[in-house]
This record gives structure tokens, C-alpha cells and sequence, in this order.
């Protein structure tokens, strides 16, 4: 199928479970309204015209939303809901021609999910949804590739509706049909007399939303969404980013990411600082500035912030915090001087890991843990650093600890020019 | 002009003046044969077959150079090389098709002056060529646009002919006329007779080869021309980039790039332990180390072998030659503890003064000194502080040397955070 440059957006719900008067495809959620989230994401899928169809009492909303967002919208309005979310797709059929989209305004859907329900045709169906309650859910039967039932309560389903369609305008033909026929016309009847093919995309994000419940666990999986895969160590992955993915909920729609950077800057300094107090409050608070350092990054991915400006800023920040911290930690264990070159080592070392991973970005312009994922499963990433040097502060060992890191680390900087060229070699070749 | 597809290069010159048996085109100028040059900046800019006229002796050794490059070429033989080029070009009249671009086999040009040539129409021209003997060129008379003269000896010429044209199948009318009526063509009478327009090249690399002293003097201006400009502080344009070149001249056609990174590496090594024995030999020998870090990507650059695995490893193996010397040298000091954290901050300054630009190019793919040229006017590039080091050891203030170190590295990358972060936030603006 060509590409999709047209997308027709269900808005007219009334949302009467999720209480409030503001409706659902403008609800926020972790800190994005639910259309901007859609409409952004299909928008650098190559849509350019939207069509929302919306209830006349929220006209004025949609419009201003529309207008802030700069995105080209028709707005169609559906002056009497209760007819169904079918009807409300009768009422787009002026507006469109040639193949299009449709989504539902109370869905939120993954990049990831869009990207290849755009690539395909007919009604987009997950055999196996994780993100939503399969019992309240449409579900489908398929038949020779096509839809042959849709609808809720279907027993032993094959898939469930998605709320996302990739359509052409001869199904305005059964809505018209249906319209005519009956009161009342859901989408699900007019699929299911329009019968489209099926297009299968399993296991990427969607949801949908109903209640203010649901709209938290949205918040909560958006944030999971948002976790950077790359460069996370095991202490990240099975203790810090189950800490910080809480956190960078309750804090979404309160702060930004760069207030986000700061604090966990200002936090990682101060536990610097504490060292001549106790060196044992300081490597516990380290280990918090090290959990807090994800917030930013979650915060920003969760509400479509991401920049690649913080990204840079925070990453000379880490260093910083980094060198506070070991250098308070050994000047406050008065180390002999001889034993300074290797606290100099540890220290350069922790600088060394990160530069020679981000020099490997900026010469091939990839990633160096995609490129060579043994990279991800040696130890001595930052995570990992933190996390030892609270254990081995708690324990007493601060001076196993400088050693460690002082053989960690340049050993990984080796690894890493090692296997970092075998890769590019092995590609040149 | 319509994208220029074939190029004809005319290499059927006996290249008496030189001496030796290899034609000139196949002569190797700073490691890399000028054909070679000619074909691969071509090939990089859209052009897709090659015509060589050559003079049948050479047949062999051209064959066997153009399978070795693998490119896409038909030879053409001139038996009668006497009967001058412009007898060549008129050989080469059935190979060609569409507008051609037309280059003479035994001149050098950069990869500048060429993708500025391909772009327009007629004879290339350059006003003011600065790497020939304007005496011995042939020279360009303009009117109304065209080429209205040319030849050696012309007085007060408008510009001087870089043996390079961008030509329509129409100029081989002209050719033949003059085969017909002579027995000697040179391309100049083609020219003269066809009378294209003139398109004007100014101040981009090119030159040509007559005698083994310009073979010499080509080689030179390749490898100043193969500087990498971005980067060097004021002691690598006034110091070491003049001693650089002359070792890279000298070695260009003896080692690798490759090579020369671990030679400089070693050096610094040396330099590193000799500290122990003589902080005065190690300090100089640290400096000469620096010098000898731009020998690899001149070599490279200039054989047209650079490569960012290269970039990627030298860059990481500089750093650890920094990190050597001043650990080195704080140890065989004997600082007392308490300076030890001046002179950690000093080896991190170092390492995190490059971190900070590396990580700017990983973040948006440009390099800072290109979008903050002001960051190349502030002390504390590599270069800087090598001879920063080299000067106060060699007045014997080591202790001043660490506390400077530490103070210029910090406080630069603050000001780059500050210059990158508002250049990248005026853009979006």
C-alpha cells in the first residue's frame, strides 16, 4: 500500500467513566496529552492531514489544541454521539480520499506500533495485547486473512482490535449502509460487514484508555517505555531503573528533564560533600544520585522532550559528579601519596570508559553497544561503578575499592578498542 | 549542466622531463599514484566511466592499475603520441556520449577544485593559480564569457587553464577540422577553435607534474594540504604543524598511518618513563611526541587512506599518553599528598577537555569548533598544554604547571558547555 498520508481520528466519546469535562484525546498523559502523542508520532510517519471528529461541545478545545500543535487538521463534528463511534466515521467520509488511516482518540500507541501499522493494510489486530484488560476488549476473528467477526465477548478470539485501521474509502460504503439500516452504529459493525484484511502487529505498545485508573497505568508504562536500553548495566536494570521508573512517574507532570539533570547533579555533589562526615552517608547518597540520573532521561523520552543537548550536558555532568565524589572520598581517607596514582587512575578511568564509547559515536555515528553487544555484559559501566563503591565504602574497603576501579575500568577501555575494532575491520571486510 | 557521468582523461603523454619508465598518470605522489587521486574523487562525485587515451606502450600497465581500482574504464590508444593531445581527445571521439568531463592525466587536483568543476560548463579556469609556474602554463584569454585565446606566453591573460573541461560531444567537430588540416593538434588549437565558455575556479587546489622536483613539490603541498585544520591550537600552526609536515613528507611513501600512530604513541611512552631519569629529556620529549601526532592523519589524509577507526584509536591512545607523562611526572616529583588532588584534576582537565567536544559530536553530529569557532581561539587544546608542559618543567615550576593544567582544562569545558549549549539553543530559536 502507498504511503498514508491522510489519518481520520475517533474524538467524539463522551469519556463519561474518566469523570471531568475535558475529553480523553486531550487528557495528559505522563505530562503529553494522548492526541499529541498520536498525532506527533504519525506526523514523522509522513501523515500530513489529519481529520478529528469530535463532539460540538469540545469544538473550541480540539481547535486550540490544533492550532498550537501548527499540525494541518479538518475538524468534523458529530453533533450526537450516542449514535456510535461508527457514525462518527460516516460524518469523515467528505473529508477524505484515498486510502487512510484510523485511530481512536483514547488510544495511545507506541512509535514503534505506528511505524508498522502504517506499512500495512486492513484492520490492525495484536494476537497477544499485554497493555490492556482482554476482557473489556474488542476482540476478532479471522477468516482467510479477513476480518470475519469483531466484537466484544467473541469466545477463543484470533486477535484484538487495535483501534487502528489502515482503510480505503470503500468502507464508507457499509457505514452508509448501516447508517440507513439502524439507530445506532458501532465501528465494530461496520468492520464487520466491510470485512477488511487483517494486518498483524504483535508485541509493541498500545493501550487505551477508559478511567483515571487507567490513565496512571498508562503514565506508569509510558515511563517503563522510556527506559534507554543502551548502556544500562545490571545494577540499572535490577535495581536503579525499577526505583527511578517510580520516581519519573510521580514527578512526570511536575518537573521538567533539566530540572531533573540538576537535582540529580546537585544531589550527586552533595554526597561528595558529606564524605569528610561519613563516608557511609555519602556512598549510600551516591548510589541515590546514581537512581535520580535516570529520571531526566525518563522524564524526557516519557513526554516526547528528548534533546540531544540535555543528553550532552548531562553526560559531562555525570562526570563531574563522578570526580567529586572519588576525589572527596580519597582525599577524606588520607591516602598516603604513593598511593595517589592509583586514585588518579581510578579516576581517569571512569572519564575513559565513557570517551571511549562516545569517541566511537562521533567517529561512526552508531552505537558502540549496539555494534558490540559483549560490550553490555562486561562490567564497568557507570551503574556498576557506583554500586561497587557503595558496597565496598559500607564494607570498608576504600582502598580495594580505587584499586578495583582502577583495574576495571582501563581493562574495559582496552575491551573496548579491541573489540570495537574487530568489529569495524570485520565490517570493512 | 546535467550531472556529469563519463569522464576522459588523457594519459598518452611520453613524460620525457621525468625520467624513469612509469607514464606520469601511474607516477605515485605522496604514497598515492595521481591517477588514482583523479579517478576516486571522480568516482566520489557521480562520475561512472572512465575513458584513458594512452599511448600503446602503457596499455599493460594502465589495464592492470584500472582492474586493481575496479572501476569501469575503456582504454583508448594513440599510437602517435607526437601528433600532440589534442590528437588524443579526437581518439576518444566514438567512446563518448553526452556532455564529458575532460581531465589531463599527469595533473593533481583537490577534491574541491573538482566537485566545483563538475558543476559547471566549459573550460575550467583558475584566475590566479597558486601551484604552478605561471610562466610555463598555458594561459586563457576571456571575452564575452568564452575562451577567446589560449596558449603559453600569452600577455596579461584573464586566467590560466587547469587542464580540466566540462565539454559537449560538439568540441570533436572542432578536432577533427584541425586533424585534417595538420599534423600536429595540440588541445590547445581544439579549444582555441571550439571556443567554449569559461568557467571560473579560483583558489582551489591544483597543479601539475613535469620533472621529478614537481613529483617532490606535489607531494609537499598534498601533505599541507591534508592538515586537518579544526582542533589545533597556536602551537600546532606556528610550531608543530611546520615540523610535521616535513616528517610526513619524508615518510609519506615509507610507513603507513597506522604506523605512525604507534610510533608517536611510543614516543610518548618514552617520554613518560623517562621522567624518573631526566624530568628536562622527558618534557622535550613529550613535546616531540605532540609533533610527531600529527604525522598519521597527515599520511593519511594525504594517501587518501584516513579512516575513523584511525581517528577513533589514535584519540583514545592520546589520551593515554597525556595521562602517562603528568602521572609520570607527579610521581617522580614526590608531591605531597595534600597536591595530589590538584594533580588528578589536571590529568582529568586533560582527558575531559576532549570528552566534552567528542561528546558534542556524538550528540548532534557536527563538530564544535565548526559551530563555536571561538571555543578555537581559547587556551588548552591538546597541543597548548604539551607546550605548556614542555616550558614550565624546562623552568622547573612543576607544582605551577599541575595547578594551571587544572584551572585552564576545567574552566574550558565550562565555556564549552556554555557556547555549545547557547549556539544549540540559538539554532532552535
Amino acid at each position: 500500500m502507498a504511503r498514508i498520508k491522510h489519518a481520520v481520528i475517533l474524538a467524539a466519546g463522551e469519556g463519561r467513566r474518566m469523570g471531568g469535562g475535558e475529553p480523553k484525546p486531550l487528557r495528559r498523559v505522563a505530562g503529553r496529552e494522548i492526541l499529541y502523542r498520536t498525532v506527533s508520532a504519525l506526523r514523522d510517519l509522513g501523515v500530513e492531514e489529519f481529520v478529528l471528529v469530535v463532539n460540538p461541545d469540545h469544538r473550541a478545545r480540539f481547535e486550540g489544541f490544533l492550532r498550537k500543535l501548527g499540525v494541518p487538521a479538518e475538524i468534523v463534528l458529530n453533533p450526537s454521539p450516542e449514535k456510535g463511534n461508527g457514525y462518527s466515521l460516516y460524518l469523515a467520509r467528505e473529508a477524505v480520499s484515498g486510502p487512510f488511516l484510523l485511530v481512536m482518540g483514547d488510544h495511545i500507541y507506541g512509535e514503534g506500533f505506528l511505524r508498522r501499522a502504517v506499512a500495512g493494510e486492513g484492520a490492525v489486530v495484536d494476537p497477544g495485547p499485554r497493555f490492556i484488560d482482554r476482557d473489556e476488549a474488542t476482540a476478532v476473528r479471522v477468516r482467510d486473512g479477513r476480518v470475519a467477526d469483531i466484537g466484544k465477548g467473541l469466545r477463543d478470539p484470533d486477535a484484538y482490535d487495535t483501534g487502528c485501521f489502515v482503510l480505503d474509502p470503500s468502507v464508507f460504503a457499509a457505514a452508509a449502509e448501516l447508517v440507513a439500516e439502524r439507530r445506532e452504529v458501532e465501528l465494530a459493525d461496520v468492520i464487520r460487514r466491510a470485512a477488511p484484511p487483517v494486518h498483524i502487529v504483535p508485541g509493541e505498545f498500545w493501550t487505551d484508555v477508559d478511567t483515571p485508573a487507567d490513565l496512571r497505568r498508562a503514565s506508569r508504562l509510558l515511563i517503563a517505555q522510556a527506559v534507554k536500553g543502551t548502556g544500562d548495566g545490571i545494577v540499572s536494570r535490577l535495581i536503579n531503573r525499577r526505583i527511578s521508573t517510580r520516581i519519573s512517574g510521580l514527578l512526570v507532570d511536575r518537573i521538567t528533564p533539566w530540572q531533573a539533570t540538576w537535582a540529580a547533579f546537585g544531589v550527586g555533589l552533595l554526597a561528595a560533600g558529606l564524605n569528610p562526615w561519613s563516608p557511609v552517608a555519602a556512598a549510600v547518597l551516591y548510589q541515590v544520585s546514581s537512581i535520580l540520573d535516570g529520571v531526566d532521561g525518563e522524564i524526557a523520552r516519557a513526554t516526547l522532550r528528548q534533546t540531544p543537548l540535555g543528553g550532552w550536558v548531562d553526560s559531562v555532568l555525570d562526570r563531574y559528579v563522578d570526580i567529586a565524589y572519588l576525589l572527596a572520598l580519597a582525599v577524606s581517607t588520607r591516602f598516603p601519596a604513593g598511593f595517589w596514582p592509583v586514585v588518579a587512575l581510578a579516576l581517569l578511568g571512569s572519564v575513559l570508559v565513557s570517551y571511549s564509547t562516545e569517541r566511537y559515536r562521533g567517529a561512526f555515528a552508531r552505537d558502540i553497544y549496539r555494534d558490540v553487544p559483549a560490550l553490555a555484559l562486561i562490567p564497568g559501566k557507570r551503574d556498576e561503578r557506583i554500586f561497587l563503591s557503595m558496597v565496598l565504602v559500607l564494607l570498608g574497603y576504600v582502598r580495594e575499592l580505587f584499586l578495583a576501579l582502577a583495574l576495571i575500568t582501563h581493562l574495559r577501555v582496552l575491551i573496548t578498542l579491541l573489540l570495537g575494532s574487530r568489529e569495524i575491520l570485520g565490517k570493512r571486510g
